[in-house]
């Protein structure tokens, strides 16, 4: 059969925004992608000049994501886009995805995954109406010691799980950088226009609350929320801690800030069973800490020869060549790609490809921020973790 | 002047007891005491062969606290117990205490004051009224690195501070160990009759506390707790998290839990401000993490030749050497020899030698731990941290 | 003038190649180059199909190194290929860089440069004489944090430079592995056939030795060496260790080993001058340990806005997205594309664009192969370095 | 039997002297030793002082070793002192320990052993003459997790041992601080009339060396040595690495230096065999790094259960309270103590008392300096480590 790349498109990603050249990165790495159309840019000059960058045929740069989801429907199969990648702002989420999917477009969206739950939940039935394949980015599921982390718990290696910890500390918002509009990245963040209800709570508290469902296996089913806005003059929520309760009785607690100051991007998790824990960080992304009851700390690593399918897969070089967040990125971009592929031939694709984030997943993490929000506002300390808000 | 031990007397800390030797350790280090009397056990024997291994007079191993406290006093000026350390189970604790410094000597007291809040805030009325000076052992605090992230907040270099995280996993309960009576540690600690309202709470959650208000110079003004009691059978709780609300109007989270299976005793503070953070942890007790905002991070080391007094007071070794728990512990018994011997000598001692946890931070600690149970079986969200309980 | 992707041939690379594999996702990853003809094995199917699953034109996939080059040259300017990465083992770097650089193609050669010391002089001189560019994959001076390293030595803030240790420990040949023929990378490292006269000292020694004399700005004048061969059977050393002195009268010593059993793959590196040292490894790649004499240790990190442009523009995501070892690669592979983009435009490239390895450091990392080799052998205790052996 | 505290005397010691203290600190943590009588400067009014701040009675201060050691050889045995530690610089380590031995008593000596190997050999002969106990403090090997290390490797769990490397890096005297007076540490470590032939080598190359013996059960039988004066104006060497070759056949390096400014104190040390490695380092002392090939790395922690009893029998407190320097020192006293009073009761000591450094590690230890300081002025490469220089 030899290479078939997937032809791919994207909507959003302009000059300035980060999440969409980590998107591009991400799509190249592996080379199961081409880049063929895109919307760059709502300023129809900014998004030609960005396609042209990208090496883009002039009549595939489009001025709007309607006009790109439209004209190219209307190409030949051989030739029109196959996958349409959407990194816009949360408030340009839904519309675009809802369009894509319906003119038989696989789709993949960056995190969380609509404006509101209502919108999430919209788009999940669209999902299943179309039968189109749906990727969310939430990035840190892609990690392999984080699937390894999945692996362990699902072996039952831990026992029954009795505490999860998972923390998302950042700093870059401990000062009020939103003002002038030079910083692209917090604007949108903090505008209850773009962003929706919440500011840390969707931006950084969904990937907490995606990695603690996803490497434990259990769903939140009762929360109480402490959601804060430290920086004065900021619209939205910059800091949250959220105590949980699980669907087997454990207990638990997020927390996730944009406001502590000196921090990078450490997020991490710790899960405790009753044979033992474990704990993942993405500052030493490559190790996989094992504290099994009574022994020695275990480190698995990236590229060990003892690792899962799902770790193994999902690696590209021998133990000890570190990967990163581009690489983490890249696996749900693969997984997709496989996953489609797979579609295409008529194929089952194997566990290891379908294991990455998809509508469900979006719609848990719009729940957990509303959720939440609407916890942070209430006298009542528990609430049940409801999709119907 | 020469050499003047202070005269040390225990109460508690027979075989099998670990914190007791601990204690004595602690005492020994620095050449500030000498033991000269104590009563070891409730079973007289037991008390006479550990009273005789430690190398102590036959007539000054005591068979109960009273009998010590009593006769002691009798003894001449030069010759008496001037300290008295108590080692005993929480249940223990008040009522030799207050004795000991109704009898005119002063009181090493083990952690948490008393039995309940009621108790320590009479103690504290004891030792106002007495004028006999007071040492509440929260080991943490005597780390060098510990004391100067208090120094580092209180110089005002983070700024105002924003969010404080606090954790102590352990998980040494996380199995039910107090059934067979063999581990001695682990049935006190879970018997309401000995450690009071409070399990994990009582034991490690007020370590958490103090070094959360110590480093901080804060005050905890409301929570909200979610309490649990994990293994079954067990009669009091043994995990916990809590929202915190403190003085400044800012926000925190303290974790405590002893079944977080594979944990050894990591207890953690991060405390962040508008300028930047810091982070300390038992694991790597000897380096204090300083974050500033958009600078390198910096990592302070025990033995510094540009510490504050305060960390360069309680140090032993150059740096490189490394200090641990054993040295911080001695930090509290000579911290408050010193102060002693300045009494003593009708001196000022110097705030370096006044850095040790007193009856203020005891009474606290019961007021942590009493609010901490109420606020878990409530259903209000917040409730405010109150003395009167 | 928007997109202009540089077209990219391999040589070598075929099924079972580890790095021919990192080479093609360091060549995609910032969209700088496109693949447009290879011959990627002896075998002609197998080069067809590798050829084919990299979506090669049937046309442009070759049967020999030969062949590629002297029909590409065939080729229009606009067509043919313009840059030649060279994947081969050790005895085939030498004459495919040699047509290539004749027929007017840059060179991407892996290291270590050639087979011998002689072929890399004669390499340099056609360099110089054909006036392409050249470009050696060291990958490790590709990290940020490694010219972060390079730019604080030179900015003299250490002082005068006075030790200076490298190492770079791996377990992975501790056992007798290139017997069966099955582990291809075990094979060829250790057989003299094709790997010149060194294993483990060409392997990754002469990796320790670039990041040495990268990182200092010194070069070794005279060294003394101890070289093994610890598994029975090999025909190759697998462990060494060096020790050096520098042009600056100051000393070192290099350790490399392929049998230190356990390990994985931790180059590291440490710098002490008058005033300070730092400190890198491979295992923390993001961070640069700095230590100034009497202060706190600082940590800097990949995406610090405190650093060097050097680093800066080697780092793709904001700090806390750790990058790794493929995109260490990548900063190779496109500060060289700009390299030559600036040349076909005529204009200067910024340092920070020529800010890779060339042929100098491939004649300085053969002669660091022959003179350890010689010196292991030899019972005088120091030699000179030299480039005439 | 009650206690019975060993009767201690200590030489040297007085103001300003570093490793006194640690002394001391180290005799009082067990309660093992009581401090009867000492000399601790030559200044007898010095030593006066210093006396009776330890709370000495004014007799048994003295003002000589010579009249320490004659007189207290002239009290009752019920009451003359026991055992000897003496902790003065190198150049009056021999006489007094010679002395003290032929007049019945037990020596405690620092390390180096004496000022040359010559004086260490006839030390051993005046050990075996009087059948005294002697101890060196080596306090590396003091460390719980060095001990377990030990126990690794002689359990074969490693395999065959192929490579080690042990280093030693400090950074305090990368500046000329012997020239004032006022580093006492400093002066007497460079003046080769108190040091002897050797400054960095002997007073923390002997360590690594040490180690290394120790934790390998190997010995060095060929060396090659590259030894420094970095600093100009000093009188000794502060810097050295020597190549090594053991008595299996197997090879290391060992680096000590004591100019790598920013360096604290972290000698640290890595063996690897056939099947696996191990790694210490006194950074992160609790910690023993266990690699066994395509395995998990093994965390091994001072107090864990699964730990060999010479761990075990080392450490006082559980898990997670980390113990450092003065316990390790501590354990050398302990294990002296537990071993003179074995023999006092006419017992066999276990092997866990008997694991403390004694006269032969002593007398390798001054082999150690002369042999490095020899090689490094030859032009041989490699010499054999002898006894008899």
């Amino acid at each position: 059969m030899g290479n078939m790349k997937l032809r791919l498109g994207m909507i959003g990603g302009g000059p300035g925004a980060f999440i969409g050249a980590i998107h591009r990165i991400a799509a190249r790495m592996d080379d199961e992608y081409s880049l063929v159309c895109g919307v760059f840019s709502s300023d129809a000059e900014k998004s030609a000049s960005m396609g042209s960058t990208l090496g883009l045929e002039k009549k595939r740069i489009y001025a709007s994501y309607r006009q790109l989801i439209e004209e190219e429907a209307l190409l030949s199969a051989e030739e029109r886009v196959q996958v349409i990648s959407i990194v816009t702002p949360n408030h340009l989420h839904f519309e675009p995805a809802k369009l894509a999917l319906e003119n038989g477009f696989h789709v993949i969206l960056d995190k969380p995954a609509t404006f509101s739950l209502a919108e999430a939940i919209e788009l999940k039935k669209i999902c299943e109406k179309t039968g189109r394949l749906f990727c969310l980015t939430h990035t840190y599921t892609g990690y392999p010691m984080v699937k390894e982390a999945r692996q362990v718990v699902l072996s039952g290696k831990l026992g029954e799980i009795t505490k999860i910890y998972v923390e998302y500390p950042q700093g870059w918002l401990s000062r009020f950088e939103e003002g002038s509009g030079d910083n692209k990245q917090a604007s949108w963040r903090t505008d209850p226009a773009k962003s929706g209800i919440a500011g840390a709570m969707g931006d950084i508290g969904t990937h907490a609350f995606n990695l603690l469902e996803y490497v434990s296996g259990l769903q939140v089913v009762k929360l109480c929320a402490d959601v804060n806005t430290v920086v004065a003059g900021r619209q939205l929520d910059d800091d949250g801690a959220v105590l949980l309760k699980f669907s087997n009785g454990s207990s638990g607690v997020l927390m996730a800030t944009q406001i502590a100051s000196g921090e990078e991007n450490n997020i991490k998790i710790r899960v405790y069973g009753q044979q033992g824990g474990l704990e993942w960080q993405q500052s030493d992304a490559n190790t996989l800490k094992l504290m099994m009851a009574d022994k020695p700390v275990q480190l698995l690593r990236t590229g060990g020869s003892y690792l899962s399918s799902f770790a193994g897969q999902n690696t590209r070089t021998p133990a000890g060549h570190p990967e990163g967040y581009l690489e983490a990125f890249a696996n749900l971009y693969r997984n997709f790609a496989q996953t489609i592929k797979a579609s295409l031939a008529s194929q089952q694709p194997s566990p290891e490809q379908l294991d990455f984030p998809g509508i469900e997943e979006g719609v848990r993490g719009m729940a957990f921020i509303e959720n939440v929000i609407r916890s942070g506002k209430s006298d009542q300390k528990w609430s049940s973790f409801s999709l119907e808000i």
